[in-house]
């Protein structure tokens, strides 16, 4: 393989920046590059010295350069990192040092790549690593370091024995029939398998969903009559917020207000216009969007001015959103006559949400199962564990119809493929190995 | 000394952030953090494991977290630097987690404030690593490797022992008048050092100016009638340009267009607008700014179509920079009728500017010797550099109008302590160290 560079901290100016290689000739690149020795320096020891260039001979910077050897690395090969003066000048001119050395500009995301490729990670974990930096949020911090650790896999593994336990062993009794101490399998064996397979994954698409709401937030329209109190309730909201929100532009969804974090869970709020009968055009066209707003949206808070009895358009309101996710919050607690009414109380301008929070929670709390148990991370897993659902279904259905095993073993062997796909592991050799590991030596 | 801590990488997301710590308690403070042990890991090493709140015991990344053991460090403390992933949340929520573990947020530039104050660096040194981190350009970041090699302390300290060995000498011919074996120094020996001394200070002074040029770059107005040229030369030296422009925003030079980096120069180009006699009010405004941007810039390049003679507005163009250090460059060579009028000419619609640039190193190539030889590097340096050329030259006058030594050393001393500034370096304690160190053992 040959030996990849690239600069592995945000280019901007800071303390420290890292320049890093992999592969073979890594360590021999640095060390024609550094004033240090690098030739026999043991795994994972960190070097002091300065960058040349040895044509001109002109000293670069001062640096600590950090050696790893394989296959204890992130990538399995030898890898070299290059601690610098976090300057963006100085930090290119050491990449392109480097490039004129031997190594080649590596890829997008090609470290990871080689670690995938040479086995120390497998897809879902990769997937991880990319969450994890691009985590704004506890919540979705933690799922990530989840995936980092490999729970996925650990969520599979047994799973994926199972089925291809199962499949060898049809196969052994289709390919050897002659081969009478393996025990014959039968529809009435397998079934009830097939049934509980099915079962376990369902629960585990149930999950995803808890792991999307966790991790990609709830898309939230806060509707309401002018001076209902939208704006105060906006306010209270982010003085409720928890973590610390990023100054740092990058979300880019096209109508969202902002984001703010409540405990766990991300709302992002969704711009809305008021929404009224109206003969004005530019009006109209505001007043589709919210509608249109509402509709996308995964909660809809429904503000009510509780010091007044519901008018016309509040009922309009109720009414268009009487389908969705939503929460009806009666604001103005402090100056209502009647605050004995039924529902949830609140006082935006004094800053009392209480209810609306502890409502939030009691409706998506039991999403946060995912922090403890595993789940599946992104819309490419979950397709896939889908796939494998339909894939069970199929195989019950056949049984079910009385089919050949022989027949049967095709849908399961679709189920397993689209596990190992969820790894990133083509699983046609694993297969192989399975089968004939399951036959006695010498054979 | 307490124990600080610290992002040292551009907050922005990446592939790798460091966090870093200096201090007694780095090495234990992370060793209860992370699955780690750091207890007995020797200096530079690197070890991997997950960064765990010892609260919650929640895992909150997988990292790489390197060991640096007092005194051979930055600091000359003991350092931790924690290897994240570049996710400004799980950055951020790392360093959090120090700071409730024992660790404080360092203050900007501490860790190198320490690396000061213990004596790992002098403050020039400091100064370069900033300008290093700093730099945009070649030259920029060959004056900051000097720097943080330490070239003007080796400038200094040949400099500033003779200096010492001269105030002790005195001293003790003050205070021990006695004590027969040390000489007695008159005048006539120290005149003609302290004139060598003024001379060596005065070269300094002349190279800290080409260091200043080469650092900070040119600035460079080039005007000339509408129609001109000017924007093709802009576009010609454009192409010429060989070091590659950052594209990350930061220069924030007020009326600066752009830079422009020839070879080891960079040329800040000054908006001009054209200059001709109006009424209009707003033009008025407008060239009154072009005159002082005129009058501000270092190198003013007057742009002059050759193929026309020169008219009147030419003609005041050339008044107006006449005490100016200028070019004055022949455009439109490719149509003109006569070329063979002396001076400067280009085609700078055809790209042909080599005569320009070639006028350009001819007037500035001689600053580059401050890439061969140290430089002092900055405003402050120079300015006590100009305290000690002041004190010097005191010393001379009182020594050629035949004052006292005692009364010299007064002047001498200054020089000396202003160049110990420059450093960084309190001296008093040195200077009896010097002056005992004269002592016979004993004494």
């Amino acid at each position: 393989m040959d030996t990849i560079a690239a600069i592995s901290t945000a280019l901007d100016q800071g303390a420290i920046s890292i320049v890093r290689m992999s592969g073979e000739d890594a360590i021999a690149i640095a060390d024609t590059l550094c004033t240090c020795s690098l030739h026999d320096a043991p795994s994972h020891t960190i070097h002091y010295g300065y960058i040349k260039d040895p044509q001109s001979e002109e000293v670069l910077d001062e640096v600590l350069i950090s050696v790893f050897r394989a296959p204890k690395t992130f990538t399995r090969e030898d890898m070299v990192e290059i601690n610098c003066h976090g300057g963006i000048y100085i930090t290119r001119k050491i990449l392109r040092l480097l490039l004129a050395n031997g190594a080649r500009l590596a890829t997008r995301g090609e470290f990871t790549q080689r670690a995938f490729l040479n086995g120390r990670i497998d897809l879902t974990q990769a997937e991880a690593i990319n969450d994890m930096i691009a985590a704004e949020g506890a919540s979705e911090a933690k799922l990530a370091v989840q995936g980092i650790r490999g729970s996925i896999k650990k969520l599979l593994d047994p799973f994926l024995e199972e089925l291809l336990d199962i499949i060898a062993h049809i196969e052994v009794n289709i390919d050897y029939p002659e081969y009478d101490d393996v025990e014959q399998l039968t529809n009435e064996v397998l079934l009830p398998k097939a049934r509980d397979w099915a079962q376990k994954i369902n629960a585990i698409l149930a999950r995803a969903n808890s792991g999307k709401i966790v991790k990609e937030g709830i898309s939230t329209a806060i509707v309401g009559q002018a001076n209902v109190g939208k704006s105060s309730l906006l306010n209270a909201l982010l003085e409720e917020e928890k973590a610390i929100v990023t100054d740092i532009a990058g979300t880019t969804r096209d109508i969202v207000e902002g984001s703010i974090h409540l405990g766990a869970f991300t709302l992002h709020l969704i711009d809305t216009a008021g929404i009224r009968e109206t003969q004005d055009t530019v009006e109209k066209i505001g007043i589709a969007r919210s509608l249109k707003a509402i509709e996308e949206a995964q909660l809809v808070i429904v503000v009510l001015d509780g010091s007044k009895e519901a008018d016309q358009q509040d009922q309009e309101l109720l009414e268009k959103t009487a389908d969705k996710n939503r929460i009806i919050v009666y604001n103005k607690k402090d100056i209502s006559q009647a605050p004995s009414k039924e529902g949830i109380w609140i006082s935006a301008a004094n800053g009392e949400i209480d209810a609306l929070i502890k409502e939030i929670h009691r409706r998506y709390d039991e999403h946060l199962i995912v922090l403890k148990e595993p789940s599946l991370a992104n819309d490419r897993q979950i397709a896939l564990m889908m796939k494998a659902q339909q894939a069970m279904a199929q195989a019950i259905t056949a049984m079910e119809a009385g089919m050949e095993l022989d027949l049967v073993a095709i849908d399961i062997q679709e189920a397993y493929s689209a596990l190992k796909e969820i790894l990133g592991e083509v699983h046609r050799e694993d297969l192989l190995d399975a089968l004939f590991s399951n036959f006695c030596l010498g054979k």
